[in-house]
């Protein structure tokens, strides 16, 4: 029987699973509803019924699940394989790789946005780069970082939150509890607020006109979409966000000098308008250096499978 | 004969070498004066006058020179051995490791605060730790990053340049073109700027007393010596630059979460006084995580030294 790996993508709401080939490709994908309040026995219940269910199907179709990865959607410790804390799914100190034991196969565990970054670096739009950056844009900024062939995730599991990086000392109030953090500027959230911010300024507006004249019609999509229109308003607001994505992108240039940066999550879905737009503020930059490599920036490529195939990876050999 | 290994500390007016055993101790040390301004080829002479100094007195008293490490100011590569760009020594394009080739032995160099981390994860404060973060504090900051026992240099050596994290968006502008860097805002430079700041003010510090009333005599000890003394002002400067230092501290740790972070440099010599304002701004903002380890936080050991030493750890086995 050929081999093939359980991926397994971790929310408060639903379990996402699928086998996953040597070659990245997910060759079933099944999902159920879980609500992790409901408690931590409840929610295990809940992930050993998906890999039931991954591991019959791959036996009734001639393939042998040989390992099972998890992206999880906070804290984890992939040496104990120990959820820490996971706020999304109020839980802390949850044993989960040991709770696993039954199934008799390798498994093992990551923070959801590094299990990201793993699949694109495999599979994705990194492919053959050994030195990759991703940052998830999403509610928040989570972030994954690959050195050197390997996946870099900190003491513990606990480095690589690329979101949580101050990028304004004493700006906004971020949810972990300090202010100015990448995220509280750079996240789909920060571009909501800074829209509906720029709304409150002025009616004259085409976002306005797009949202219905409702605010709470305002999406991630509003100033991206308006600005393409020619909007004034709209275009100051994108350069706007462009600056705050793009000041983190070069700090972790700085920082890593990778080859490559990934951004992924809903903002990713501007493509080129936004690609474009970050790299023309970081190369006007040189990206902080004189005679530094230029560092490419893309879109993530893997999108919704981006967790399912990452978590694979973490113990394909 | 006993082998030992070639460290030498580059800078712009003085070269520094060592002749650096196995376990770390400088048998015999030198220097001599240099002037990088009188172009490339004069400086790589003075650098082979050094080495054959170094050379000779191992040969003198029984001990053959197995490699040769040098550390630079500026920016350099690892892997063709070329100083990339250096400002302080006016030189880019420099292939220094090439122009040794005569000596025919082992020669490797790196950025000077990487050499710095280097030596003190090998020999120094961080000896025994195999995740560690530098932050020499000086004119600039630099960083130093080892990760899983080795040094993280970034590619083609251009990472780790800790100093220029942007920490305000829209903040001073800084030697690299952007603005709000780290380095801004936690440097002695920076350090210096806030003390004469405070001090033009108001006169009613002990400060102005303790440079006998001329702010050309401010340096980076008179802001801490007057807190110790009682000063509020001093005091408050010296809250409101150990939160600059400390927010820079805070976000290396959720990006690397290492074992420890070590500050180095001038500012470094306030010792527990430092540290101990430091550790106690980052504990609150519980290092940014919930049950995350806890980051050791501590000075740099071998002051003037960790060039040197550390030059020659990249050269040894």
């Amino acid at each position: 029987m050929e081999k093939v790996y359980i991926g397994i993508d971790v929310g408060g709401m639903s379990l996402k699973g699928g086998l996953v080939t040597v070659d990245g490709v997910i060759l079933y994908k099944t999902s159920i509803k879980t609500n992790a309040s409901l408690g931590v026995e409840h929610f295990l219940n809940d992930i050993k019924t998906l890999i039931k269910d991954l591991i019959n199907w791959g036996k009734e179709n001639g393939y042998e699940a040989s390992g099972i990865g998890l992206g999880i959607p906070g804290l984890c410790n992939p040496k104990t394989g120990m959820i820490d804390y996971a706020a999304n799914l109020h839980m802390e100190h949850v044993p989960l790789i040991d709770s696993l034991k039954e199934f008799g196969l390798k498994c093992a565990l990551s923070n959801d946005a590094n299990v990201a970054c793993l699949g694109e670096a495999k599979f994705g739009a990194a492919k053959n780069y050994n030195n990759v950056i991703l940052l998830t844009i999403g509610t928040g900024i989570g972030g994954g970082v690959f050195i050197d062939g390997k996946l870099f995730e900190g003491g513990e599991g606990k480095g690589a939150e690329l979101g949580h990086m101050i990028i304004n000392v004493d700006g906004y109030l971020c949810g972990c509890g300090n202010h100015g953090c990448y995220e509280t500027y750079a996240s789909a959230s920060a571009l909501l607020r800074m829209t509906k911010e720029a709304m409150m300024k002025t009616k004259d507006t085409k976002m306005w006109e797009y949202c219905e004249n409702d605010i709470n019609n305002v999406g991630g999509r509003t100033a991206f979409e308006c600005a393409k229109l020619g909007d004034k308003v709209a275009n100051e607001l994108v350069d706007a966000y462009v600056k705050n994505l793009s000041v983190g992108i070069l700090n972790y240039c700085n920082i890593f000098r990778p080859e490559i940066v990934l951004i992924g999550g809903g903002v990713s879905n501007q493509g080129d308008f936004l690609v474009d737009k970050v790299k023309a503020y970081c190369k006007e930059r040189h990206y902080g250096y004189k005679n530094s490599p230029e560092v490419e920036i893309k879109v993530a490529k893997l999108k919704n499978d981006a967790g399912i195939i990452g978590a694979a990876c973490l113990v394909m050999k």
